[in-house]
């Protein structure tokens, strides 16, 4: 164990509340949101039903509980979906898409690039039928950025072709946008500007945009009003959740600042190349650097004080609000030894 | 509609949380409690089991979430749980305890008073046996104090009682103390001499303890190890949580004045008995009123500025630390017009 | 052990066939009932849809397997249903209505004697009603005759009120008719009499009927279309069937025969009166005897070759085709020993 | 529609019993088999844990069900199991091994020709390893002969490389071995040298060998006793199942005509290949053919008499003992048309 403190670059996930958030929380005015509704939380969820253009939010304690929500809605048993490799839901979630949700699973290789998959082959598995015995196909979920492939976006143009062959092919379409938010400021657009065409979409308020506990999911208000039933089953049904709503909604304020963590992200990458390491140069805020032993690479890592990730085979870093480019620097050198 | 500011004896679940609570908030040390442990949510675990007498114990968003792990853990499908009628994981938790932790209820009824079941029934349920196509009973399921049946309270001999029926008949137990602490205070006992012998316990921070979210679970180690990777599938496994568990530490500050709303819930029965109403004297902080028409009672309740809760075919009062003296003879007067 | 042959009264499932039952089996035509439809199944399902009055029909295995698809069909996670206490989809089902079909239970008191519940009782049930975070009350599960109870019957007009109740509530209704036939015959009145008003209902063609394998769900067209599909699910979906079929069919030929084993029930609970037994009289061919204490009995019993089961507490003999008159003197023989 | 009587290719469970089989089954003794034990079953199931090489074995209704219970005795929320790509278990079960089982599939690509996986992406992903809110990959799925690669078999020394890597890693393996008399006769092996290291493994009656209802599941005493239970629970536990079990005796004893089977089939795909067809040249019984368009092509077979279906992208052929070298040939005329 080293005696620096580490640079902590598994997940943006760590980031810690600052003063200005912790304020917004001490001073948020609260209800008990089982029963009448909570004010501050219905302020947050109607601030991000108008970013993402649905009709209505609603707030979840974590965004697995969001998109498992969106399946649960969306899936019945004898279901099949359809989903990038590697996306969350297949690998990431304890298989809830499978035995809570109820979906059988159908991994779409990457087509245009990591993490990103073809209209063709949406349109494709959509258009099979078979008897009545047959898996029924009948969700798309996708992934904007795609996580495990190196935070990489979809853009609005190509998701609009997504969503068209899912709509013409009789499918639902959930997105998952844990980080969305890194989507759209990566390529200067609108939130939802990706979420057109989609049934629902589960946003995080906790990873890149630093609250401390919180996601949202967005659909029409026949899908939240079941999502509020589904949420009290899965126990997220909190009281005074105020208290997080407003830290979340200081953490919209700041979704601009995301572009600094891309940049540093990039300047992480090319660190890294200049030190001999093979990575793909990062679209938004996630570096994946493939390495001939991920296990012993991250111990090594971890000795220099560089905190990172194993993510699908590779090493992972993820920049964020907690890391300044200086720390990038420490890292580098530290990894440089 | 009434103009006056109703008073809100619905639930204890209404409670906000007051500056010195906002302040421990706003203060918290914090961590990323999926990676590493966040340090003020593992003060708050390790606080919970001191006071409840196990190995450890786990932050949760919800007692649903709770008792909904617990239950999972204990169950398989085939397996069949005692409850005593009317318990809050048979009616007041979505069905959780059939369809997510798979077992088949066995409602014993109430005998020792209500809510209160007999040691003897546990027995008798615990020692049947049957062919290898039979259901399975596996778990004795207790509540203290027992919501529906208007806060009462199980004794600590008549707890031992039952678990001793239990473990002799094989059965683990499981222990929904959602209000385990009014229990304790009411019987002057310490909260550990309510769960000799189980397994497994839930307990509550957002109650009558006025925290503004949480619950906790506790049992062995192992258990914890097993709740934690079944958190997050639930989608309970939240971030920087310890800005809510400084608020569950300073709400188990004020156990001790759980006392006042039990006096409080004794002077309401009382005042309604001499308006005439049927009610239960309170053992702890829930008084229940039978009445012809449970609806339009709670109606013309609420038109008078005091607002109640259906509960089992009679209206429910819940008193609790943002309710006064003063405000219940307020309500009184309004019930008595 | 005794060296006589044992009167077998554990069940009416111990019925074998016979070589009429046998040839028509070796001479059913068969066809791939899952691609195409077998023949006989389908001339078996038509059958039974005109003797129950429904649109459609369906085989399958057992009538676990039906009762679990009709509970699949109505339920949904959240869902509570009402049954009479004892309800065998309650206690002998291995909670597939909780775990599988996804409903909590609700047990309704015995009313209007054993195994009869009051409509007043379904109508209060079904009136209830709660914010979005309760349990939803949506189907009503009836068992006639009822087994637990002794093979006590519903009649027509009782049936019609329960029937009335639960859709005036917006319920739904199934019909656990695994002894139907053994209800009609012993009021006398067509077995369509006895489903007036029912979403769905189960028969079993391998209790008193003689069959060796099979039950059959019968309902709407739309029904019986998802029930095709769970069916295949449950892995209920068989080849050339139609051997099982014929003996279904040569079965139903012998429904009137079941009077005599309601005669031979009533000699046997008169027979054991007069040996001091404490019964009650039977409707139909299930004979219930209290006793001090059932394992011994049962063990005495079995000693002396008479075979009989365990049933809620009681001892269980029941009649059957394969157990003559003859067989019961015998039988009482033994017992006075 | 074509008036000649068509050719049935659709699949090897299209085949009738004949007079043998049918008068074995009118003859079979029989008990009830959920009470006591059939003897006509517990023969079969003897017999057929001998030609395993298994300690004991179960009658089931169908192979879907026989893997479903497979999986859910290895499988619990929170586990992964790898299975080569387009499995039986993975495409044509209607996602049972997901949301029944409760397992979140982990396909792996074909690597050593169609339908066979490589013994080093077994042990890559049992190797993996993460923290304790990951997925546990626990279960290897085999399927020899893998049905949708076009009947491929698996040979033995390919098998125990998989089974090595499988428990090296802790991993326990479950074969569908719906076809794996057909591999044994194609390999000339007896099927226990293609069940060594197994834990559980299913076999059908009721394709190839011509039995009208079942298969049997295999493995330990245990295993045996937990899956008798789901059985029931899945609605799988017939009473006088001997009637069955006599046809499925008799069809195991025609297993060495499978290799004529076998023989057609490759008649048949020269003769295609002559007639212009792109086909595989079958190691068993399955022919599959790539065409233009499957559905249209299905549609010209069928109105010339020959009847296919669409497997996993192409068009499926299954030769059976109800089709005759001569039947073939007149298929193949028709074809040439």
């Amino acid at each position: 164990m080293t005696k620096l403190p580490p640079i902590d670059l598994r997940s943006d996930t760590v980031t810690r509340p600052d003063k200005v958030m912790r304020a917004a929380m001490a001073d948020a005015e609260v209800g008990d949101d089982v029963l009448d509704g909570d004010p501050t939380m219905q302020a947050l969820e109607e601030r991000v039903a108008g970013l993402l253009g649905t009709a209505a939010a609603l707030w979840v304690p974590t965004g697995c509980m969001g998109n498992t929500i969106a399946l649960m809605v969306h899936l019945r048993r004898g279901d099949a979906f359809l989903a990038p490799e590697a996306a969350h839901v297949l690998g990431n979630e304890l298989g809830t898409a499978a035995w809570l949700a109820g979906g059988m699973p159908r991994p779409l290789p990457w087509a245009n690039g990591p993490g990103r998959i073809s209209p063709a082959a949406v349109a494709d598995a959509a258009s099979e039928s078979g008897p009545y015995y047959s898996l029924r196909t009948t969700l798309l979920c996708l992934e904007n950025t795609h996580n495990a492939a190196g935070g990489v976006v979809t853009p609005p143009d190509e998701h609009a072709l997504l969503v068209s062959a899912a709509a013409a092919g009789g499918l639902r379409v959930h997105l998952d946008g844990a980080r969305l938010w890194h989507a759209a400021i990566a390529m200067e657009v609108p939130p939802a500007a990706l979420t057109v065409g989609v049934d629902t979409v589960q946003v995080c308020l906790s990873k890149g945009l630093g609250a401390p506990v919180g996601s949202v999911i967005a659909g029409s208000t026949e899908f939240i009003a079941e999502a509020r039933r589904i949420r009290k089953m899965l126990g997220g049904g909190v009281r005074q959740g105020g208290v997080l709503a407003a830290a979340g909604l200081v953490a919209l304020d700041r979704m601009d600042q995301l572009g600094k963590d891309h940049a540093n992200a990039t300047f992480l990458a090319k660190g890294l190349v200049d030190l001999g390491w093979e990575v793909d140069l990062p679209e938004t805020n996630i570096v994946l650097a493939s390495v001939a032993n991920v296990r012993s690479t991250l111990e090594q890592l971890a000795n220099q004080g560089v905190l990172a990730t194993p993510m699908a085979g590779r090493v992972r870093f993820v920049t964020h609000r907690d890391v300044t480019r200086g720390d990038l620097r420490t890292a580098l050198r530290r990894i440089a030894r």
